[in-house]
């Protein structure tokens, strides 16, 4: 009798859309799997910027992973940070030093964002790729009004009273447009020495428009409702540099101008997970592993990689090809297509055809009642367009019980207009002490007794 | 006309319990009040273990203060530390320098854990008293599961499924209660190299018996319980030493014995916060500060001090006192209290009578179906008491919305023995590196291929 260590080992980094989707597809396949990943939890990314501007909270957009697996017996699900991968002794080394042997490698590590080359950026304007990053960047904006409050001189506040958003692709315009109705909102009456509805959001795009993913119309109609919302919409705007105090831009006429903001959101670029790198293969420009229509990497079979890590081609039904989108459903059908080539291979069946995209169409919200979507032949935009947006990010949550919590959060945030996560868990000395050190120095030995 | 800023200013340092009551009880007075609190959010502490332990969202638990109080207009809310109180110059200076003048101070900054002196136990069993701690613990507790999955060895797995909990008070019991429920429930069937089932929790209390604060009989019941649940319940034990490896502890013959636990809280001692020491007044033993019956500091009739940092007596109806304890509602009456008495001051009417704290009775849960209750006359234990520790602490969750989502979270978590806030945000290397150094040494280059 066969027993399950003689079956082959299917090894799985990473369980974002891709890696959980590949997963999934196994479920019944003659294979033990080993998942891997370095957090405890499967994202639901789409949703993060509600947990970084305090729509939601945590747990409705993220479930344990092996609670979601539990009954899959055939995976085991590993918390562990991979390494590098050694194609020529067919094994995977996690960081505690252990060394993991697969048979067959699905790689689904992602992305991470990308300050093209100027890390020390990062510092000052965090992205969005993690729960981490949702509960810095919540701290960031909600400490920003606190400590506006606590100021004294209107010249010490405004700096803390605005906000960049650097990149308007479907993150940047909605944490712009969320941190708009915050703004004039969220925070309405709850402040007696600033008005929180004077704090100006500016969104800078380098391109020409916002939304570049969009057809031009779309663009041009989801920057009219951010400025409907409140948010300044600034294209053509290069960036030039980022420190603690803001942001220094350089316009198209060679213009510099500084923008002072002690709040900076970095929304502009993605690159590929560096353990790709690891596989010494072939790469593209963005760091991306470049597979054939097997979604494998060339010379390996048994290394496929699937999702944002991937630059795969989508072979169309006139014969040509054209890239794969960055988005989740291309991470999902990469993971479904990699599982099906796998299984028919093990079996010594006939492979599927070479991998196809199929496109669902574009979506991005912007913020209350407003969103654009490019669906088929349909292009829409503002309220119905919002409301559609809305069913189909329930419809793809993963778990029952978060549909239900994030449709109730969400019904109660439109008709409240509150958000109900506005918790941080930093104490306010760590602010004081390391974000404002010059302002708390200028704020030192001024008597105050605070006016209504 | 008299102006908003010829008002007498009252200035309330900590928005727990007691200084909330005190802002809210003064909402229809002639003051203007400032109230400062080192955290965003008023928490509702008795819940915090819940928080801990995955069963509920921070948000759940914690709602911003000045969104509570953004209709009492007299109200300015600061996010800010206050380093010291200068009682000649009635005022107190913040941290990053501002100093500001108050008329009346209400100081309610409550209490901190206290390892007598041992502060170095403090980074190996963290405590449970702010967001911020019950994010690391709930961390700790999750990855402790995860990192015995991920070694090969049993003997090297076993410490990572030891839980100690140091001290059996409420949250002490709690914790126990709810560590066990997680291995035997909620984790049930989700890992495929160990057994979660077999983690052993251990409840250590110096004293003679559980719950000290109750009656022998709901004690000796309280233990029973425990021990349904499977924690190891253990009396008359003296911790000696606590490291990353583990708790030392010694027996009342004398004899010391050392228990390998990777994972181990602190629920043993409390102490006064810190500010109450630059009131330069007497304090008592614990560092509270010793208060009269209008909950005054000797010979400052401006200043109170209210809820856990207060050494108050209670006035009882046959003349008699007695000290009030640390508790929620002592805290709240007290803010009431002295709210009152500083109204009618201002007033010029007679005071109200020496303060007296009405006990309603006590109430600790144990874990799932398991409680006990000492109200009034009624004392009972068991399933019934755990649906009355229910419904009061639901009842008493500030704002509606927590309430129901609270409520639902239970009715979920009850019927399908789930926790569902199992998230962390630190990721898996952090761990590894940080946490068990020496065990991943002891890993490296095990060559490993997971068994099912």
């Amino acid at each position: 009798m066969q027993t399950a260590s003689d079956l082959p080992h299917v090894l799985i980094i990473g369980c974002g859309f891709g890696g959980l989707e590949a997963a999934r597809s196994l479920a019944r396949a003659p294979v033990r799997i080993t998942l891997i990943d370095r957090s405890n939890h499967h994202l639901f990314q789409p949703l993060l910027y509600q947990v970084a501007t305090a729509g939601l909270s945590a747990p409705s957009i993220a479930a344990p992973i092996r609670h979601m697996l539990r009954k899959q017996r055939n995976v085991t699900v590993l918390m562990a940070e991979v390494e590098r991968i050694d194609k020529a002794a067919r094994c995977v080394r996690l960081a505690d030093g252990q060394a993991l042997h697969y048979d067959q490698l699905i790689v689904a590590t992602g992305a991470t964002h990308s300050y093209f080359g100027r890390e020390d950026w990062a510092e000052h304007a965090p992205g969005l790729k993690t729960l981490a990053d949702a509960f810095k960047l919540r701290a960031k904006v909600l400490l920003a009004f606190e400590q506006a409050e606590l100021l004294q001189r209107e010249e010490e506040r405004r700096p803390w009273l605005n906000f960049v958003v650097i990149g308007a692709g479907p993150t940047g315009v909605e944490m712009a447009g969320t941190l708009a109705e915050i703004a004039r909102h969220t925070l309405k009456n709850e402040f007696r020495r600033i008005d929180p509805s004077r704090a100006q959001v500016l969104l800078l795009e380098g391109s020409a428009r916002v939304l570049q993913a969009f057809k031009p119309e779309l663009s041009a109609r989801a920057q009219a409702q951010l400025e409907g919302l409140g948010v300044q919409v600034r294209c053509e705007a290069r960036v030039v540099a980022i420190d603690a105090e803001g942001v220094e831009l350089e316009n198209t006429d060679g213009r510099r101008e500084r923008i002072a903001a002690r709040t900076v959101v970095w929304a502009a670029g993605v690159a590929a997970s560096p353990l790709g790198r690891t596989l010494e293969v072939p790469l593209d420009r963005a760091g991306r592993v470049i597979v054939d229509g097997r979604l494998n990497v060339p010379g390996h079979a048994e290394i496929f990689v699937v999702g944002d890590l991937a630059a795969a081609q989508s072979l169309e039904p006139d014969g040509s090809s054209r890239p794969v989108p960055g988005v989740s459903p291309g991470a999902k059908q990469m993971g479904r297509h990699a599982a099906r080539t796998l299984v028919a291979r093990l079996a010594g069946r006939p492979e599927p055809a070479p991998f196809r995209y199929i496109d669902y169409g574009a979506l991005a919200t912007i913020g209350r009642k407003a969103a654009v979507a490019d669906v088929g032949r349909l292009r829409f935009s503002g309220y119905f367009a919002w409301l559609f947006w809305l069913f189909v990010h329930i419809y793809f949550l993963i778990g029952f019980r978060n549909r239900l919590v994030v449709l109730m959060d969400w019904a109660w945030a439109y008709w409240s207009f509150q958000r109900y996560a506005r918790v941080v868990s930093e104490p306010a000395p760590q602010i004081a002490a390391s974000v404002q050190p010059s302002a708390a120095k200028s704020a030192a030995r001024s008597e105050a007794s605070p006016a209504q």
